[in-house]
């Protein structure tokens, strides 16, 4: 996608330059492909890097490194052993969506929380947080590093990142090519904005001043919405590794899409071939309010909303139309949000209902 | 090590407390240990996490995930390419020194690349470097991210994390184990300071204010050096890969430490069993004018260098006597710089020449 026309966004006012960083890492891809011998089995792009191990000629190992993001600005805010937990948890979930849209299931997990200065009972439940999203996925959590960094972190302030390691039999990886025009999109819902967007939604809420101005602000109840803020901002990024295991190991599924930063226009064209395109149509599904109010906050465009943030559908699964009542059986929430189609020039998402 | 009583160290003071960190992860072994079911087939400690594949019977994965540290603040201060290439490289040099102390030779890599404002030059550089250190070790660059977060780094600044992957044929896993009284202990000079000790050598050298004052000072030739501290302190963290792998094959090596973080008083007893310790002789070896500066500048004890920094000394390998020369044929920079004895209560580094 060619974005060197675009105006300035509002996600990059609120400091995120997603063109550039984009710009940036397509100089490096001649430099990455150079070290991939013919172990690597799918090219750079797709949600896990996947490589044949030697010595185990049936499975694939899937790998995926990521962080929370600026939601653990508001953790730190409110400063609670729980909030530090849920961030925890927050980036073992996002890794393991990740690798399970090549169709592999965790296996182990290495995390890395850099602090500014060293709080016992934060990094307590952070890594703790971490070790119980890792138990209740039967993976170990394999190794670690804590690094106190002053002058690179402000005291108080902390950053985690997360590194996931999966398995899947080489006859069953996920890689796209089982995509066909015709398919059915199912979308599943997601609890929040998950960990993409903070920079934005932060700056909507004015959730960027001193820690009391934010924890105030996190127990006001936004317009349309049930829940506080700090509620609704906080909520743990899902896991659908339990829900989606059954339909790709019954092979139900032709692809999977997490919805992460790009939103569902960067995202789903991950796992098409070249030649399709994804339709959704919005009126398929009830956008959650929290996103209204973040978009009639921050005066952001559709097209950008879309970009950014999941809009209410954190994992979307391709499915062959005589497989979607197999998968309505153990995924009942899926929800219809659109189709495969064959792909116009340079469109490999339209959303129907939204000017582009 | 019951570090409860010791004096607050000049570390501490340039802001790094390692007990305060050691301690709020002592809490956590319990639920980290949860985790680990038996596929994993070392304790937590080791220099990298060891995990039995299902469906490869002779081959282990090792992992680890690390970061660059402070040193990186030194790159951002210079602001060339060729810093942070070097940033880049020192990642992946690092991370596949530890993976080689279990045994294991690189086989993919992931790298997470957290900014504060997205600069395409600085970007490119820094995992160009990773990238083309990746390629020299025959292993792929599978995975990265690069995330892009104002509020937690400022921009210009930049942290640096990397997770490696590795594999062992089970049989060669260096676990500590095969270490003997009696097994000679050799050393490998280190090219610096590696990755280890910047936040104390900053302080020492005035290196923690403007970017001109930093690049002012790095200019400057320190007591007994040759170079100036710019070159010193940048220089590359030295893989150990290529040099110890062929002694590793041929089963020459009982034990291998990396000296990081922690130096060879923290780092040694990792691949140590519980009755043996380690004797090391300083008079065995010159420590690099550098550290001597460092020492001079920041006031600081025998024992606390020999804690924070490599002093001179970057891998160490316990090895059986009638291996020794075995072992200088491929590596004849290696020093005998001590060797392994009996374990008397709580002495599991004895350290002879300096005050303890």
């Amino acid at each position: 996608m060619d974005n060197s026309n675009r105006p300035r966004s509002a996600y990059a006012s609120a400091g995120v330059d997603i063109d550039a960083k984009t710009n940036a890492l397509a100089s490096l891809r001649a430099r990455i492909r150079a070290t991939h011998g013919p172990h690597v089995l799918a090219d750079i792009g797709h949600f896990g890097g996947i490589y044949a191990m030697p010595g185990a000629a049936e499975t694939a190992l899937v790998a995926s490194i990521d962080s929370v993001g600026t939601k653990l600005k508001l953790a730190v805010a409110l400063g609670t052993s729980e909030a530090h937990a849920g961030i925890g948890r927050d980036i073992v979930h996002h890794c393991a969506n990740d690798i399970l849209c090549c169709g592999a299931r965790p296996i182990f997990f290495l995390d890395y929380l850099a602090v500014g200065a060293s709080d016992p009972a934060m990094i307590a439940a952070v890594v703790g947080g971490v070790a119980d999203a890792c138990r209740a996925h039967d993976m170990a959590l394999l190794g670690g590093e804590t690094a106190e960094l002053p002058g690179i972190y402000a005291t108080g302030d902390y950053d985690l990142a997360g590194c996931i390691i999966g398995s899947v039999a080489r006859g069953q990886i996920l890689d796209g090519r089982a995509v066909r025009d015709g398919d059915v999109l199912l979308g599943l819902p997601s609890a929040g904005l998950h960990t993409n967007g903070y920079s934005l939604a932060r700056r909507a809420f004015g959730l960027d001043g001193s820690p009391e101005v934010v924890r105030e602000r996190l127990a006001i109840i936004p317009p349309g919405c049930a829940k506080p803020l700090g509620d609704l901002l906080l909520a743990e990024h899902r896991s659908y590794v339990a829900a989606m295991l059954p339909a790709i190991d019954a092979g139900h599924i032709h692809a999977l899409a997490h919805i992460t930063g790009g939103g569902l226009v960067d995202n789903v064209p991950r796992v098409l071939p070249a030649h399709l395109a994804a339709r959704f149509d919005v009126d398929r599904w009830e956008v959650p309010p929290l996103f209204t109010a973040i978009q009639d906050a921050a005066d952001v465009t559709d097209a950008e909303m879309y970009r950014v943030f999941n809009m209410g559908i954190g994992m979307v699964a391709a499915v062959a139309p005589d497989r979607v009542d197999d998968v309505w059986a153990t995924i009942p929430e899926a929800i219809v949000i659109g189709g495969v189609i064959a792909r116009a020039e340079g469109e490999p998402v339209r959303i129907i209902g939204i000017p582009q």
